[in-house]
């Protein structure tokens, strides 16, 4: 980054409309990185693409299809099970809905399609990104009795990608995305590792939101602010508003534990406009579902659960809708 | 990348200044990729971003020093040999020389500077990118009889830099080398393994100048496309001319051998611009060199490996000097 592209706060908050006070609240709660002047370490600077990036009156979608992924560089934050909650409330709704298993581990692949087999390279991302098959070929419909959820599996061999080229992998996705005018999806959901590697970088790049469970009793708002930068770095390498940070949810949340409490609070203070109102419970039924092959929603649908996840998606649908306006 | 960013032959010659036939000759030489039009796959469109990155009526360098990485995917096509005697060549000149060994395999450190112990984190890439030590303090200087080169040495720990965030590490030396206002150097020469991982491709993006050394008897043109669509992304990613590729020459060549002879004019009929008057001849001096840990300029002075490292380092000095004006 050249130093020709820093600015200073004045500038930042003229680029913005918005009042220095407002600045200064957007840098309290990590929304926006500051970079010490070289010549005084005082003065705060501010990357020009980075303010350019969050300048969005509305952030327009050109596709039909809305692409979320689920992260966080922690693991058992329930990623895997939010994704698949998620693909499932919007497929009963009568939505058209495609859930990526973009992670190694394969979780949610053996949550609902294979748990046995080894799937074949030219099955995954990696046979795709290798340009062996088409991303349509990729996908298989997983037949429920009320809905069917579109599916690609993930398995092992992806974990080559996160050792192949970035500057090929990185962008992929988000090409594809958005050129695929005959894409029949609503929405789109990514399941994936936690980490920040090349494969997950290739799935917040290629999407228009990312959504970040976050585990009550093991919060690190080091983490989130973690996550927020990262998505601060893909909008700069994208050149738009996207990825956007769509916000945070705690799952396996025990409300009599203190700890809990004190985890929403503290994100509430450092996110004010990012913490969704829905928690997830720590809920046994919740663990129980990937044992059945199938969604919450079907194997315990009046599980405390089953009604948290259909309540997270109604607050994700209209944080997705209120975000974008569509251009048709 | 969205659709609005592709446009016609038309524009990209208006864009380019210049003729219809001189951007099919570009495409015929691999310097510009084509997409085919979605709606008519005989029609080509170009990435406008691409185009405006090879406008460039002179390539404006904001630091003092130059940085040249030697790069091919393809392994034993003398990388080390090539940025060591480089190196010393320019260094031998008077000017001030760091070299970078940035392969995890090490040849170049076990080549001039440790061999049996194993480098520590912190004096790798690796600590500096995990911000536990400055750039600075990476630096070793290697001095001999008539001149010295500094030196950041390697090791098999460097490895982890290819499964970490690449949106963190790819951007990392360039922004690091753009922003080095009291950098000491002329030039710094960056040597790399045979990928096209995270790692290469932070030290592509890190670059001004990418030299690529192709073996005559392994020649394979798509081995050299691949580079020169690998730097376009790298140009994209940066909104800059840079990495330029600084040309081809090859290295073992042996002249009494007809398929040595062919290669070369292989590679001079597909990039007429870019391919180096020098070769390096396959000689046993050269070979030689590592195991007296030091450059085949002082080893073996008047041998013909030497004295065409001399010749490569002229041409590729008065290439870079032609290509740039300097911004002081």
């Amino acid at each position: 980054m050249s130093n020709n592209n820093l600015i200073s706060a004045s500038e930042a908050c003229e680029l913005l409309s918005i009042s220095p006070d407002t600045l200064r609240r957007l840098v309290r709660t990590n929304s926006i990185t500051t970079i010490p002047d070289p010549t005084d370490a005082r003065v705060k600077l501010y990357d020009r693409d980075l303010i350019i990036s969050l300048k969005r009156p509305a952030m327009t979608i050109s596709t039909r299809h809305k692409v979320i992924t689920l992260s966080n560089n922690k693991g058992g934050v329930s990623k895997t099970t939010s994704a698949i909650s998620l693909a499932a409330e919007a497929a009963k709704e009568g939505l058209q809905v495609l859930l990526i298993d973009a992670a190694p581990q394969a979780s949610a692949t053996i949550s609902l399609y294979e748990s046995e087999k080894e799937i074949k390279e030219n099955e995954l991302l990696l046979g795709w990104l290798k340009g062996n098959v088409s991303f349509e070929e990729l996908i298989k419909p997983i037949v429920f009795e009320k809905f069917k959820i579109d599916f690609i599996a993930s398995g092992s061999k992806n974990d080559q990608i996160d050792r192949s080229n970035p500057l090929e992998v990185v962008p992929a996705l988000r090409e594809f995305f958005d050129s695929w005018e005959d894409s029949p999806y609503d929405y789109i959901f990514i399941d994936t590792d936690p980490s920040f590697g090349t494969l997950v970088s290739m799935a917040q790049v290629g999407s228009h939101f990312v959504l970040c469970p976050v585990q009550a009793d093991v919060l690190s708002v080091d983490g989130t602010a973690q996550l927020s930068r990262q998505l601060q770095r893909a909008r700069i390498l994208t050149r738009s508003p996207f990825p956007a940070l769509l916000g945070f949810f705690l799952s396996r949340f025990d409300s009599r534990r203190r700890v809990c409490k004190e985890a929403l609070e503290t994100l509430k203070a450092a996110y004010p406009d990012y913490v969704l109102q829905t928690v997830i419970p720590d809920n046994v039924r919740v663990m129980e579902s990937p044992a059945q092959k199938a969604p919450i929603n079907l194997t315990a649908p009046d599980s405390k659960g089953a009604l948290a996840y259909q309540s997270l998606w109604q607050e994700v649908r209209e944080r997705v809708e209120r975000s974008i306006t569509t251009n048709s």
